[in-house]
């Protein structure tokens, strides 16, 4: 009988163990990997090899048999036996002196694009329909490792400060954010949604575990197709408890961006580098009120303030701007936003009701956390409901919180798209979506 | 101007905190928490006090007045002043004498069940629609410390292991496990589905990443209401490529569970005794036949084969049975199911076609893992799709990566849920999810 004991697993030597490998360990080694591309000089065969960590360039002093030919084609997964030598041109500025290649497989067809082109030049539209095989670009792959960097350090931080992670349900019996902008479901004769965030889960869970976090899928039916918006997103959400105000999770979101950006540094500088991204240096980020914050645009700029209850996308980018240029800040914390604009669950400024305790995080420009505090008094959420139109018997399971007790708490969501797209300098955010779903895309 | 430095987040002394203190740092500390239980016996009070890592005893000489009958409720969160003692009979052998309580918050209505009890005597039917509630209580919390410590064993494992994490798309154009069993939603005037799984994506960043997991919900809408199955549940899924046999999967699989639990073991000890959980121990795992299994378990137990193609719930449990009687093992995989049972991207075996390179695992006699090499020759892929009666037109954008590519590959899925109630001891499912989801239910 075999018995699996999770021991033999063959492992391949991959990028950063061969980089590693010491001067009497580089002969007769073994590698296995995709080919990304291949070019002749002189008789002699580059081949790069696309490789987990990154690619690895193999020199092929070929014969040129038929053989040979089938073996060299682009996309063909090949397993190679050489040496490996230093070469200060080559990637990383090792390469392997191949004596032999063992074929794995091969494509169908050539691919219909020269995926290993530094600069893909084809247009976004037309990427997305064949990001399957775009994704095989080195830059494209630099990309979403960046974005699991950003994860991994997320969440060490809030795993390091005691949040329990969580799994709230996707298919929900009713909206947290309110609007429109929800996806229906048939759910075996009823009526059921797509959960716009884990909102009434996190602090449901409040009492329960105090801190409480969760990365996964947010969906939001938004019929506007922006630059910024997709209609499925991941959501970095946390929640915690006893806070003494709003700028407790204020705090918590700084320290987490920044050890992530530093997380980032250390483990993920050859993806940075590939995308020549700039990571902000951070030692402390300013928090300016709503009101004071349109105010310092209007005048800055010179530019009359025409909604008082909302930032449009333009002063956001110019109280960005302004806080990149007075303060050297990429990130501004912009407080107090009108109650108007916020949803039921926002605490009210005690001081000037019209306000509430939250904030939105602007990074260069653009929003990309809500968060603040949220009501945990019974009677004031009935009431703000009421206020809002809403009917509390809608919201009983919710309500379950308030009525049997909660500590203060706040809590935030960052769209995990947009803070990596900002962090690269793209322009859309279908750039940092694998797979993106707008109001035209299911597929791929 | 206020600067958030992510530094002044002003910490409680959470309960591992608090066991660490020497013994010189024990007098007049603060900490807070909410009550869990009150007792009074001869004048003194026995406030329990649940927080971020369990529960710790206050010990407070009350004085009688009004106010403090108002502080000493149930479910009030409060911050304490007082010093800390041993004592033996106290749960963690520590007790804080308390000198100051600050009454922080106080819920509105009291609990209508007795939250605190050990064995809450509701029905799980009953518990469920008051989840928000009982999940205050200790044992169910555990429950849930005890998912999360797995997600974080197994994600430890797949990173130090290569695996690039990936988040897919769960609105999708196309089902991957084909059937009836697919929610469906109405997406801009189109008709999409919600993901039986992250299978294709999975898949299609093999020639990228070589290795990638994703940990996320997955969307059956199967019709049965049983104890195991949920309608929403998180699948634990990995893929690797250049693997040599679907024997390199189970081995990964093997390696993962074994570290997941030693992770568990090492790190969430008190949950796990909360629960009294046996955790298994694991040199290696059997690998048996499907056609064997089920005649090893005809014969030793006297049993007619009734269904050739698949294995009855009664079969697996028997199996599960037999492989602890005869192996002392709790896992067993069940290798090479038949190919008409199998999902259409599942290989056949070159040996007897009939069969599929493929298994799954069970665990205490119950299907928790469902894996196999996948099919990587795209004639050999759109062969098998018209066979099995699919339009492969139906599947452009999947099979990109076998049209332009893929060394061979293979992955599973593991169903968290299940896993947890398999390795808990529970009997049904709804035990291990928090809110779950079935045919009845979308709510809380």
């Amino acid at each position: 009988m075999i018995m699996a004991d999770g021991k033999n697993i063959k492992r391949d030597l991959c990028l950063f163990d061969i980089l590693k490998l010491g001067s009497d360990e580089r002969e007769g080694i073994y590698t296995h990997g995709t080919i990304y591309s291949i070019r002749d000089i002189g008789g002699i065969t580059f081949i790069i090899l696309r490789k987990i960590n990154g690619l690895i360039q193999c020199v092929y002093d070929k014969k040129g048999t038929d053989d040979e030919k089938e073996i060299l084609r682009v996309e063909n997964s090949i397993r190679v036996k050489g040496d490996l030598v230093e070469n200060e041109k080559a990637p990383h500025g090792v390469e392997i002196r191949v004596q032999e290649i063992e074929l794995i497989s091969v494509p169908e067809t050539e691919l219909p694009i020269k995926v290993s082109d530094n600069s893909l030049s084809i247009a976004l539209e037309n990427e997305i329909a064949v990001r399957p095989i775009v994704l095989r670009n080195e830059r494209r792959r630099s990309t979403f490792k960046i974005e699991e960097g950003l994860v991994r350090g997320f969440r060490k931080y809030l795993e390091g400060n005691d949040f329990t992670e969580i799994f709230s349900p996707k298919i929900v019996s009713s909206g947290a954010e309110g609007g429109s902008n929800i996806f229906k479901l048939e759910y075996f004769g009823k009526k059921a949604f797509l959960a716009q965030s884990p909102q009434f889960y996190k602090q449901t869970l409040i009492p329960v575990y105090e801190r409480v976090f969760e990365i996964a899928p947010v969906f939001r039916a938004e019929k506007h197709n922006t630059m910024r918006h997709l209609n499925e997103y991941i959501s970095v959400d946390f929640e915690m408890g006893f806070i003494k105000s709003f700028y407790d999770v204020i705090n918590m979101e700084t320290g987490m961006i920044k050890f992530a950006l530093s997380y980032l540094k250390e483990n993920y500088g050859p993806y940075l580098e590939i995308l020549k991204a700039e990571i902000p240096e951070i030692d402390s980020i300013p928090c300016v009120r709503f009101k004071e914050a349109k105010e310092l645009v209007s005048e800055k700029y010179d530019r009359p303030i025409r909604d008082p209850y909302d930032l449009e996308p333009e002063e956001e980018r110019l109280i960005g701007r302004l806080f990149k240029e007075d303060y050297d800040s990429d990130f501004v914390f912009v407080t107090h936003y009108p109650s108007k604009k916020r949803p039921f669950y926002a605490m009210d400024d005690p001081q000037n009701p019209k306000y509430t305790l939250s904030f939105d995080l602007l990074f260069r420009g653009l929003e990309v956390t809500t968060g603040g505090q949220r009501i945990h008094s019974y009677k004031e959420q009935i009431e703000k409901m009421k206020a809002k139109g809403l009917d509390p018997d809608d919201f009983e399971s919710y309500l379950m919180l308030h009525k049997y007790g909660a500590p203060p708490h706040g809590g935030l969501g960052l769209g995990l798209e947009r803070f990596t797209m900002q962090l690269l300098g793209f322009t859309n955010i279908r750039q940092t979506s694998m797979f993106p779903r707008d109001t035209l895309r299911i597929a791929p």
